[in-house]
């Protein structure tokens, strides 16, 4: 379905010998060494670039959230996306704050947003069905899913873009991508169930037999990673999938953030194993679940901040890491040039 | 010698309830939130800023490198001097990615660094002495260090600046460091020598007799933290101990480092507790003993990279996250500004 290539190791010598060349000892930048030479890989070419960077977050809402999983109502889901739009959220702070452009994805909110010229309008229906009594949604939905997100992704790489950070917002989305996480690892339910927003013992409590009792329920079908979408899956989370994927496809660095990023990068995984080549990880969330998420997909993020909001933060504060890499990668003096004494 | 005012921390809910405010779950930001009160404590005005950053690298020679405790002889610390004022160093290529103007002090290199507009000349001599046979400076080079950090300090804060990150650069610094280290902790000196830029097993055992030599000479003088940068210290060190200082004095943002720059906070404390309060801890080096002078001083970096190599590039990486953190503080909307339901 997504062609992509894996990146050709082959090359690592040349640009190992290019970064040891540079006036520092060796090894002495730690994970930014290893960043460059990711991105390298990547990008295969003389001079690394970050041009145009995109933060997308896709919104929607989940039928589960009726059973109260979360601290929020659905409606916050509508009302947080309007918060994006205005430019008040904390992802578009961070964004700003970064040099990063943000743009909002209406992959199916129960209220659809009005018209903006910052969102993009992908919807797949008025919210997933609650997936602890059907399925999410049609495979139909989720192949639909999967198409939009690539043509999200299309669009701004069409417009220059070399890196994108993808973020979330929908009211309940913690459930489904605990349950998606159970599906593929295969790890005790209630190592994958976390806390959310902030629910207390009762809630939580429901929200992990809510988890179980879906995954009793799909049990025959949760066999390969598009039935798990359908399954219990979110549209915001299937579209990020297929935009994971294409970015991909188009050798478009990844930047993934937390718990609910994970699980899709989880699935996009399991779709093509190759993705995880162009993927940076970003943020270690303070959501349980998500260290044994990155365990699973041998991932060690960048950073650890004790954050648990989602939205795409943990990519927007990761980027000008990248940028550093790509700035010492392309500028730094060599040992020659700088006419100092190779150690 | 230095009057630095104490946080008030009465004004903490104050603070904290205007980030509860925030259109988030309540702490969802984790450490970004932390930083914020932090800036918001120092700063004491209702829009936080972080204006003409600066990244000040202090470089000077050391008598103990004649002993071989590095894999880079001292003419190194000379001809990095030179790639600082050229740009093409890894702390050149940070600082221009994050928006950082860069300052270079000669602090007393072998070799005078040749004039150029980058340059401020502070030379407290030609290096110091070798400290595992003599002190490496008088009392008098400490009190005129202190005297010249402070007055770096005070250029770059009259230009506006309103953070600082530390840097330095000084061929066998981390043996001064790790004497102070064990000076200053008490904790074994094989807890506190590290392999610095990476010497072999037998350097390494060379550079821990000599500090431990050091420590037994000196140790009737190692009483108070002057007196410990006079008989183990660097010109460097001593020049960013009263930057440090001053920098506080002037409640400016002090960005600390890695190994070095820490033990000069190190020392700074000692010399005046309050100092801490204007202290971002921002990176855990590599260099053994770097996380247990963190733990003395009760001090949680934001990142851990995995890097090694001074400069004040830590600081310069972790800059961007003090912006966010300002970011959200000053412009994230209220839930009555944006319409939604608190939780």
């Amino acid at each position: 379905m997504f062609d992509i290539q894996p990146l050709d190791l082959s090359l690592l010598t040349l640009i190992r010998d290019k970064i040891n060349q540079k006036t520092k000892p060796p090894g002495s930048l730690g994970r930014i060494e290893a960043l460059a030479e990711q991105i390298a890989l990547i990008q295969n070419k003389p001079k690394l670039s970050l041009n145009c960077p995109r933060l997308i977050v896709f919104a929607a809402d989940h039928g589960i959230a009726e059973e109260g999983v979360s601290i929020a109502p659905s409606e916050v889901t509508n009302q947080m996306v309007l918060n994006f739009l205005a430019g008040g959220a904390a992802i578009n702070c961070f964004s700003r704050a970064n040099g990063i452009e943000l743009r909002v994805v209406d992959a199916g909110t129960l209220t659809p947003a009005t018209d903006s010229e910052a969102l993009i309008s992908k919807r797949l229906g008025n919210g997933t069905q609650n997936f602890s009594k059907q399925a999410a949604m049609t495979m139909d939905q989720v192949k639909l899913g999967l198409q939009y997100g690539a043509e999200v992704v299309n669009d701004v790489v069409h417009q220059g873009c070399e890196v994108i950070g993808f973020g979330e917002m929908g009211i309940g989305n913690t459930s489904s991508a605990a349950a998606i996480m159970a599906a593929i690892t295969q790890l005790e339910v209630s190592d994958c169930v976390g806390r959310g927003t902030g629910i207390d013992d009762d809630s939580y409590q429901k929200k992990l037999s809510l988890v179980e009792q879906a995954l009793e329920l799909h049990k025959d079908s949760l066999t390969d990673p598009l039935q798990i979408l359908a399954c219990v899956g979110g549209f915001e989370i299937v579209q990020m999938v297929g935009a994971m994927l294409e970015a991909a496809r188009k050798r478009v660095i990844i930047l993934v953030d937390g718990f609910i990023a994970t699980a899709a990068a989880l699935v996009a995984q399991a779709i093509n194993d190759n993705v995880a080549d162009y993927m940076v990880f970003c943020h270690q969330s303070n959501e349980r679940g998500h260290h044994l998420m990155l365990e699973h997909l041998q991932a060690d993020p960048l950073l650890q901040l004790e954050m648990r909001l989602g939205e795409g933060t943990g990519a927007a504060l990761a980027l000008p890491l990248l940028r550093c890499a790509v700035s010492f990668y392309n500028d730094m003096a060599s040992f020659a040039d700088a006419g100092i004494e190779q150690v």
